[in-house]
């Protein structure tokens, strides 16, 4: 649930003022996204969604996000596309805050999702992948591994309170990443997502229609982002063991894995680096959320996610030997 | 904001297959209405709204609810439309709640209302106060003033705690209006929409071009509902006395007023009573408010209104001693 900001009638006005977009028919605050406020918005032009950046997206980035989303919807890959006011720029500002227009994108964000949607994503994701692939823009992944030892390090005390003996079983999770040292494997590099999860994906029936929400992405490994998928999309509840932990869903994983091969096989040292790669996304997980978990008062209405539910992937992960483990 | 109750993919694909909208190709919850889930929904067919009736709206009273929009709609008067599912019902079960889907309305709700727009939604209202006419059904109004002595009871030692001394204003209030006995009044009634606020009304620029959220609709006196909308719509805080309490927009209420009786002139009893039904709907307004206010914890991410701006609309009320005061 994300509407933040309001907007007044004459900012509003004034703001679509500044597009060739005509005047507005309807404009209503959306669900979508956590971290901006988002308006579905139509214009006598067509739809669009409004996205007003909050205090979550530094202002110094958004030339990259925003940037990426252009290039990417000019190759004709189904993202969002930034719509460019008649100053030329497309970022601009609303009600005290950057904000932009983008193109509204048709499809629904599966709640669980099916084998089949599991396979299109990750085509999908190779498909982004192979998109951007001469995007000249760069961003450093602020919670990327070298990031993991100064967070635990803050908030290693508070992993006991949710789950007592969950600090320990971390600690050993952080020293072993450390050791293996993601960031010097030798892996394909790129303009990856990293924050695609379910909500983030737009499919009509099975088909993938688009990926929205770049505001994570950054420059990494490839196969990390495809590894963070393994953990967004192929863990899930057993309905028969009432909640009694996460399980992999291994003809999920195997789909989303077999789909992004379609289009862009992986390496050999990929192949090779997936189960630590998996492991490295779900601490990434693991961490925010314990973060946003600690800092939530008791008693919110809006609970963050638990972080608990990283735990059980982690748990997974560390039993896991090779690529084949995930289905690959 | 009001998005409570999720909805599975699988049960969004069984609820549309009772309908003939085709497949969905999109389906966003949005920030309308405050006790009903809300979602924009697209399909091959067009653009709808599903609404899922959260506690708050009773299960009995729903085909009043859904009735008075179907009966509105077939007269041309603009208000979202229930759509008919193939077992012929427009009321349907959906992830155990009732729920309906209703047509898509264009417009925006003003924050702030200009003169314009306060006009032609007095004509809005009287325009649906006559298409109602011949409505078949009847509903009490169950907030009405039958109802304020007993939730004053209630209450009355939480008034004080919001401001000292308004316990002892708002039973002067109370008691003056018990006395004066609206319902005995002899005023013409029928079908009101009961809850007209700002946000329960579209436009496109100053043009009226729709009313929602009927779910407080009841029998009632016709210019209590006007009454109520001059109590909506005609105060604001004034920008030059930093919040220090709120005004009555002469202009705003004399256009409200002129707008409706444009469409539906005022009898002379209603003329004449105009004060006391204002005073009575800003009554209504506050009791419920300083209800929710006393029950939501401290800390709460979503705070409800402010009793106190219905105390501040009663302080300017005392004083009007006709309609003139209104600019009726």
């Amino acid at each position: 649930m994300a509407v933040y900001t309001q907007v007044s009638d004459d900012s509003l006005q004034e703001f679509l003022s500044r597009y060739a977009l005509g005047t507005a028919l309807s404009f209503k605050g959306i669900a979508e996204g956590i971290q901006n406020s988002n308006y579905y918005l139509e214009t006598t032009e067509g739809r669009f969604i409004l996205t007003l950046f909050e205090k979550y997206v530094s202002e110094d980035e958004l030339p990259f996000f925003i940037g990426l989303k252009q290039y990417l919807a000019k190759t004709g890959f189904p993202c969002p596309e930034p719509i460019i006011a008649n100053d030329g720029n497309a970022i601009q500002t609303l009600e005290g805050r950057k904000a932009v227009i983008i193109s509204f994108l048709e499809g629904l964000s599966p709640k669980r999702p099916t084998v089949a949607q599991c396979k299109n994503l990750g085509a999908g994701l190779a498909r982004m992948h192979l998109a951007a692939k001469d995007f000249p823009g760069k961003r450093v992944d602020a919670l990327g591994p070298q990031s993991w030892i100064e967070l635990w390090a803050n908030h290693a005390n508070e992993a006991d309170a949710i789950q007592p003996g969950l600090t320990a079983l971390m600690q050993q999770d952080i020293d072993e990443l450390s050791k293996a040292d993601l960031l010097s494997l030798p892996l394909p590099e790129g303009t990856i997502h990293a924050d695609l999860f379910p909500d983030n994906a737009f499919f009509i029936g099975e088909e993938f229609t688009g990926m929205i929400d770049f505001y994570f992405a950054c420059t990494g490994q490839l196969a990390y982002d495809l590894a963070i998928c393994i953990n967004a999309w192929a863990f899930e509840d057993d309905p028969l063991r009432n909640g009694d932990g996460l399980q992999y869903n291994f003809s999920k994983g195997a789909a989303l894995i077999k789909g992004y091969q379609s289009v862009r096989p992986l390496e050999p040292a990929e192949h090779e680096a997936l189960p630590l790669l998996a492991r490295g996304a779900a601490i990434r997980f693991f961490l925010t959320r314990l973060i946003d978990w600690s800092a939530t008062p008791e008693g919110a209405l809006v609970m963050p996610h638990n972080p608990l539910d990283y735990a059980g992937r982690l748990a997974f992960h560390r039993k896991v030997t090779s690529a084949e483990g995930y289905g690959a």
